[in-house]
């Protein structure tokens, strides 16, 4: 297992081109928030935002709209009951998130299954929250796609069937391989499963043990992804970026908000660009 | 009567375990908040997110969601007209809040009703603003539950008997131990009843006299009881640092708005940690 | 005429006295804020908590609830066309503040009548925006209540029948008189007529000629009648106070927004209170 | 091929005459934001306020009245189905913006042409987004009126039928001469094309490449045209200024949001007024 280092910052967030435009930093759909989980895709979408990803549409519970453009006009809203628009969303991404807030009841697992069956294998799903719950539960096959889960502990064990106190590296890593996807187990010490090799992040601190960072790393890695070039890459800094933007926080506050981190972002990805 | 101390501050506000997670810091549903009174039950959940509980989720007027999220999209939520919902949110919680912007009608009396048949005897409730008063004018019976009640003094009247004017330190002793609970008078100089001694908060300042502050206090108190081992200490640390905000703001403002205590919270928490 | 200066700040923002609580600094109702101008009612409103009064509803329409507080969790709520709430809410007030956004339709004049009936001889009753424009057009007969109009000078025309080129101090003087009101007439250079006298604001600046700086101000004024003794410097006071404000923030910026006045009222009022 | 300097700045921006109102500074009524583009018409009608245009009003879908003034009390709202009040709008505003977030269905072209019908040739129409794009689809007959398009090159090879790989400046020149308006092609460096000269802006930064920028942009120009007297420069100087404060805020943020030039607009403009 590899230690992330600082080193992944610059080696991901690439300086950006003179000439390039909205276009050039990717489109992303995020779907989740039902009604009584909103604030999670609102967290979702606004981390995608200000890591930079090019066009962001939120496809939500239709409560949710107000509230989303309250506090993030730069985002697109879809109506989560609108099938047609849903697809429309997926197929006209590269990168989709699943999961924040999105519940698990039987709406939303028609949502998700509307999802496993409109994404190619060209695009990138992020699979995060109730969505891993949904497939455990559900024993739903995977789609063909370049897949990221981040579970944290709990949700892993659903999903891998290993009982958290028994997630050894060796086991998640044989996990990871047979769901052929990137896992990403968020922990005190988050380990991420790239196809190809295991990393564990050296940061963390327990002033970010609030709810919502999940969900507000979800959005991150989904809007690394929709942004910069090599897939693992972006998973990795986008995970030691939320860390150490809360590491940051955490220096002169108790609890860290994740739309502080949010917040932060901008500044976090100048300072720490190619 | 002991006079509080910053002493609390640093007996209480513990320095953060690195090997933890958002259940470490307690799971807190707040109840509260009609068509009318909404702000109320937005600003008591935005203090026990702020303080650092682990989980949030606000049980409120479908009216109130949208803003919730637009200000708080770290909480959850749900329509507090979902009775099987509202049971099962406070069974998941180890502290309930009840009461800010509550209201008195039948309906919220019918809410009240379902909280105390619903918490049990390991489950703390604190019980706040229109709550009390409805507990007083229905002679409700008290749910077994550690119980904190946070009236100011028209309310302690209502549920005391004791006109204010006669409402000495012996006096609400006695009857704090007829309730079994502990007790914040809130007033120009806070009283706190519990179980085991009775102390007097010196801090506070007039420009706190605006609505919203004691919505504050009982968010904040929920927060602290979510998080902190002594739950005495949690009530007092509470009462404390909600004033020592407060005079730290007033330096150099004429009124304190609640929502700039809430604001501040990581910070002091941080720098009186132990 | 009198030229008002900074003394009638410090001789208006009392120091508040330790021993008071949020009833000692007045208790405040908003009308006004129909459909399409519910930024008029939110902005008073701010203006009105954050001037420091002690309790603050705002009467506005259904639509508005979730943006007020979504910006204002500190204002309680009241739906506009629910008459006997509003009636309530106005007898137990010691300040009104009717029009910021009420409109002129039939909806705005049945509120503006149910206000005239319902406020009393002991009451403060300001009348601002589309109230003044419903009471000129509908000859409305006056309530007895202490009436404070705050019209901009088409509103002035329209209310005391004199052209806007014609609005000399000796015309508006007798107006106001004929009024039995306080009248403050918006302009270049506000004049101020109480019962007693007459002043002008010679602070002001072009970067406040921006919508809603009107209805900042009549939230002002309401916030300073509900807490100060002497209701002709109330009113005084707020009208500088909000010209001081806005000619600090002109020397960093084009236009000033009127909620950055609201903002900048808690540090102001503290620098310049007795 | 003039290139933009530093110098439209003071030229356009005056400074503000110290007796005027806010008529003085112009009515514009922004009209676009269905269901699901709200924030682009919340981004435009937020710059059209900090840019200091005297009145704003926002037309759009009634989903988004809550999100408005959540984010923007200044500015009124009309409901975009109200064709009667969207005439009225259109009739009392002396600068018109159509299209942000309007999207391209029936009901936004129904829109677009009352737009077209209503306008008179003393008014200035600025055409955006999806209006751009319903204008190429459907052929419309362009109103007499002083006529602006803020096209992106996509959206100008549609109006103008110049693939984007040809879009030079003789022909782009020879398009908008046919248009009988100003057209500002929005680009890695945008050129604008007023009916007496071509310009380049030589600022812009790819930290701006991210969705709404072209929604702050339109409701910039809006802004600036409503209060200043040349309107070639107006537009020259909105797409001067937004580029400038994009590469101010890009020298510390790695991606630079939309709402966060809105936010610089009030002092930059003051430190490069006349």
């Amino acid at each position: 297992m590899e230690t992330l280092t600082a080193a992944i910052l610059p080696a991901t967030i690439r300086r950006r081109p003179a000439d390039s435009h909205k276009g050039t930093y990717g489109r992303i759909t995020l779907i989740g928030g039902n009604r009584n989980f909103g604030g999670a895709i609102l967290m979702a979408s606004a981390a995608a935002v200000y890591a930079g990803a090019g066009l962001v549409t939120t496809i939500t519970d239709a409560s949710n709209q107000g509230s989303l453009h309250a506090r993030l006009p730069e985002a697109m809203f879809a109506d989560i009951t609108d099938t047609a628009m849903t697809q429309s969303l997926i197929t006209s991404a590269n990168v989709v998130v699943v999961g924040p807030g999105l519940g698990t009841d039987a709406a939303a697992l028609a949502v998700l299954k509307t999802v496993f069956a409109t994404v190619t294998a060209e695009q990138t799903l992020v699979i995060d929250g109730s969505a891993i719950t949904l497939v455990a539960q559900h024993h739903l096959t995977l789609p063909q796609a370049h897949l990221v889960f981040t579970p944290h502990q709990m949700e892993w064990q659903r999903l891998s069937g290993i009982p958290i106190a028994e997630q050894t590296a060796a086991r998640s890593r044989a996990a990871a391989d047979r769901l052929h996807a990137t896992v990403v187990v968020k922990s005190h010490r988050t380990q991420i499963y790239t196809p190809s090799a295991t990393y564990e992040n050296p940061l963390g601190t327990p002033a970010q043990a609030t709810g919502g960072m999940g969900d507000t790393l979800a959005g991150m890695v989904g809007g690394f992804l929709a942004q910069f070039a090599d897939p693992d890459q972006a998973v990795l800094a986008a995970v030691y970026a939320h860390s150490a933007i809360a590491e940051e926080l955490a220096e002169r506050q108790y609890v860290v908000l994740p739309h502080q981190i949010i917040d932060e972002l901008p500044r976090f990805m100048h300072e720490h660009q190619a």
